[in-house]
C-alpha cells in the first residue's frame, strides 16, 4: 500500500490494538497492525482453556478474519524486535515499519517481582500456548497419581497451590476446585480425593483487592465451600526443592504452581527510553501519547493512564476504550483539531468463582452469586468477537452448567513442553 | 484390582482396543488398556483439524470418560516399552502389567518405505499433536509469504504437495484446495493466489486405489476442479533441497511436504518376535490370536486378518469388529467354548473430497456427489463417541457448508515444533 496517506503502525492485537484499528476503518490512513500472534485473543477467558472447559478456538480468532472488512488496515505477524521513536521506525521479525503515528498496545506479561529463579518452577496463566500447557500439565498430574504407590511423591502431584488472589487466581482456582470435585472422581477411581489439595496464596488482606471488600470475602466463602484452602498474608517469598517460602517464614508444599500474582507492561514499554512508573507502565498524557513524542499513543496494559482514584488498572475495557480514543485522536489531528481527552467510562469489573457464581462491581453497586453469574455471562458473551465464538461458548457453559462437565480434558503438549 | 478374575491387558485405545475394552464390561475380567494418550482419536477426521475445520476435542475424547460406567476395565497413561509372550507380562513407562489375555492393538505409523531421510523433511497426519502442528505451519507459510518479496522462496512457501493418492492424501488435499480457494484470499489480500500450488502426488495409475476406479476417476475429477494438481505414476524417490526427485527422475517444488504414501504396523509387531507379512503386521489365526500364543490376540492395523480378498484393509471399522470380536473370544474361553473365527462384515468405505462431496462404496454400490456426501456425513456422526462430539463437528460442518469458513486457524505450535 503506498496511496501517500499517513501510516499508522499499532503494536499489539489484543483488546486495545484490535480496538483502534477497527475504528481507523472511517480514517484516512494506512495502518498496520502487527503481533506475534495470528489471533486476538479473550485473556480474560483463558482459565477456562486451562480448566478444560473451552476450545482454544472458542476464545481465539484469526486477527485477519476479524479485520477482513477494514481494508486499510494489514496484518502483520511478526515479533516487534525495537522502537525508533526519534526515527519514527518500528523493527520486527519480518520487516522494519516507517510511521507517522504510532500505538503500543503491546499489553502485558507475568511478572515475578525480580525473583526470577520461579519461572522455571511455576506455570503461567497469559498466553493460549501456556493455558494449554498448564491443562495438559494438571491432567498428567493426575494420570500419575493414579500408579504412584510413593505417598509422598502422590501428595505433591496432587497439590496444586495459585499463587495471587486477583481476578485471574480466584476464577482459576475456582474452575479447578470444581474439576476436581465434580469431573475427575469420575475418571480417576484409583485416586482417594480426600488427597487432593488446592490453595490459593494471597499477599494482602482480602481476595480481590480491587473489588468492595464484601465482594472478596463472598468469594472466598464460595472458594472455601468449594474446598480451596484460601490463605491471606501469604506473599510468596521463594520456591525451595518441594515447599514454598512464604515472607513469615512458613513452608509448605507446592506441588503445581501457578502464578497469577504480578503482572507488568511488556518489556517493549523499558526499552523505549521514556519515563516508566510502577508495573513497568509508560506515563502518557491525558491525551494517551507521549509527552515528547505526540505522535506515538500508547494504550491498554502499557499505558499508566491517570484516571479518577489514581492509575486506571489493567483491565480489557480501559484498552478498548483506549484504542477507540486513538482512532478519534488521530482522525482529529488529520483535520487539524486539538487532541480530545480521554475519558474512561468505568461500566465495572466482575469475576467468576465457579458454576452458577459470580461477583461483579458496577460503581455502587456490587452483585453476587446467580444474579452476578448470568450479569457475567451476558457481559462476556458480548465482547467476545464473532458469532461462533459466542454461540460455542454459550454452549459450553450451559453444558458444564447441567452437565458439570469439561470436555476437553486433552493432554496434547509433550511432558518437557509444560 | 486384586479380585481373582483373568486378567487382560489391551495396548491402544484406538477403534480396536476401544471396542474391546467396551465389550469387556459383560465379560467375568479385570482388565487394564494402555495408550500412549489420555484419549480416544477419531483418526479419519484428523485431516479437518489439519485444515482448520474442527477443534481437537470434536475428534478425541478422554478414554477414561468413555470407559467411565465400565467399571473392569482401568485405563492406564504410559507407553509400552515391550512385551513379553513367554512371561505374559507387557512393560510400560508406568509399571509392569501381567495378563492372562493380551489384545495388542497398537494400531499403524506412517511408513516411509526405508527412506528415512525423508522423515525430517515431511509432515504427518498421523496424531492429533501432528495434525495441530501441520495447521500452524501451512498457515506460517501464508503469513510469511505475504512479506516475502523474494519471488523463489514465496513460491517454495506457496507450494504445497501432499505425497500418497490414498483416502487421507486425497481428503487432506481436497480440504487444503478449498481453504486456499475459499477461505485464506479473504484473509490474505497481499498474496497473488495464482502462486499458490497444491499437487497430489501418486504412485498407482489411478488414486483411491482400494475403491472402484469409476470412483477414484471422479474423485480426481473433484479435485482437479478445486486446483489440485494430480499427478499419477509419480512414485516419490527423494527430496534434494528444495526438490522432489520422482522415480521417473523428474523433479519439481516441493515446499510443504505432507506425506500420506505409507502406514506400517507400530514398530511393537516387529519387537514380539513372531511372523509378520506384509506393512509389518502380524499373522494371526483366524480367530485373531498368534498361532503359538493363543493368549495373545491382534486386532486393527497391527493384525493381517485373511478376509476375503486377502488381507483385511487397515479401516476403523475392521479394528472395531476385530475388537469386539476379541472380547467375545476372551468370554467364550473363560465358558469352555471353542473360539469363535472372526468374519468381517464389509459396510463399505468412503472418503470425502470436499465440501460436499464424497465417494463412497458399498459392496457392489457407487455412489459420488453430493448423496455421497449425505452417507459420508451420517456415518461419520454415527461412528464419533458421544452427543458432544457429534453436535459440534455437526455444527462445524454445517458452518463450513454455509459459510465456506475454516475458523480454526490458529497458530498454536512454535515454529520449531512442526
Amino acid at each position: 500500500m503506498s496511496t501517500g496517506r499517513p501510516r499508522v503502525v499499532i503494536v499489539g492485537a489484543g483488546f486495545g490494538g484490535l480496538a483502534c484499528a477497527r475504528r481507523l476503518r472511517r480514517v484516512n490512513v494506512d495502518a498496520t497492525l502487527v503481533d506475534r500472534t495470528n489471533y486476538h485473543l479473550f485473556q480474560p477467558l483463558l482459565y477456562q482453556v486451562a480448566s478444560g472447559l473451552l476450545d482454544p478456538s472458542n476464545i481465539a480468532k484469526p486477527t485477519r478474519s476479524i479485520l477482513r472488512r477494514v481494508k486499510n488496515v494489514e496484518v502483520l505477524l511478526a515479533e516487534v524486535t525495537s522502537v525508533d521513536l526519534a526515527a519514527h521506525t518500528v523493527s520486527t521479525s519480518a520487516k522494519v515499519l516507517e510511521y507517522d503515528y504510532l500505538v503500543l498496545a503491546a499489553g502485558s506479561v507475568t511478572d515475578y517481582f525480580g525473583n526470577e529463579s520461579l519461572r522455571p518452577r511455576t506455570a503461567r496463566l497469559k498466553s493460549l500456548d501456556e493455558s494449554i500447557g498448564l491443562r495438559s500439565r494438571l491432567l498428567r498430574c493426575f494420570e500419575q497419581a493414579a500408579v504412584c504407590t510413593d505417598a509422598v511423591r502422590r501428595h505433591r502431584l496432587l497439590t496444586f497451590t495459585v499463587v495471587g488472589g486477583g481476578p485471574t487466581g480466584v476464577e482459576y482456582a475456582g474452575a479447578v476446585a470444581e474439576l476436581i470435585k465434580h469431573v475427575l472422581p469420575k475418571d480417576y477411581r484409583e485416586i482417594d480425593f480426600r488427597e487432593v489439595r488446592v490453595a490459593l496464596l494471597e499477599a494482602g488482606e482480602r481476595l480481590l483487592p480491587t473489588f468492595a471488600p464484601r465482594l472478596g470475602a463472598s468469594a472466598q466463602r464460595n472458594l472455601e465451600k468449594k474446598g480451596v484452602d484460601v490463605r491471606l498474608h501469604a506473599a510468596v517469598k521463594d520456591i525451595i526443592g518441594d515447599e514454598i517460602v512464604l515472607d513469615s517464614g512458613e513452608r509448605f508444599g507446592a506441588g503445581t504452581v501457578v502464578w497469577t500474582a504480578g503482572v507488568r507492561a511488556a518489556p517493549l514499554a523499558d526499552s523505549l527510553g521514556v519515563p516508566i512508573v510502577r508495573q513497568g507502565r509508560v506515563e502518557v498524557t491525558p491525551s494517551l501519547c507521549l509527552p515528547d513524542h505526540p505522535e506515538a499513543f500508547v494504550v491498554g496494559d502499557m499505558a499508566a493512564i491517570i484516571g479518577g482514584d489514581g492509575v486506571l488498572p489493567m483491565l480489557a475495557p480501559v484498552a478498548i476504550q483506549g484504542g477507540r480514543h486513538v482512532a478519534r485522536a488521530i482522525d482529529a489531528r488529520l483535520h487539524g483539531r486539538a487532541d480530545p481527552v480521554f475519558h474512561y467510562h468505568d461500566k465495572g469489573t466482575m469475576a467468576t468463582v465457579g458454576r452458577g457464581a459470580a461477583v461483579a462491581q458496577i460503581g455502587p453497586i456490587h452483585i453476587n452469586g446467580l444474579v452476578g453469574w448470568l450479569l457475567w455471562l451476558f457481559v462476556h458473551l458480548l465482547y467476545l468477537v464473532g458469532f461462533r465464538s459466542r454461540a460455542l461458548a454459550l454452549w459450553s457453559w450451559a453444558w458444564n452448567y447441567f452437565f458439570y462437565d469439561r470436555p476437553v480434558r486433552l493432554i496434547t503438549t509433550p511432558p518437557g513442553d509444560t
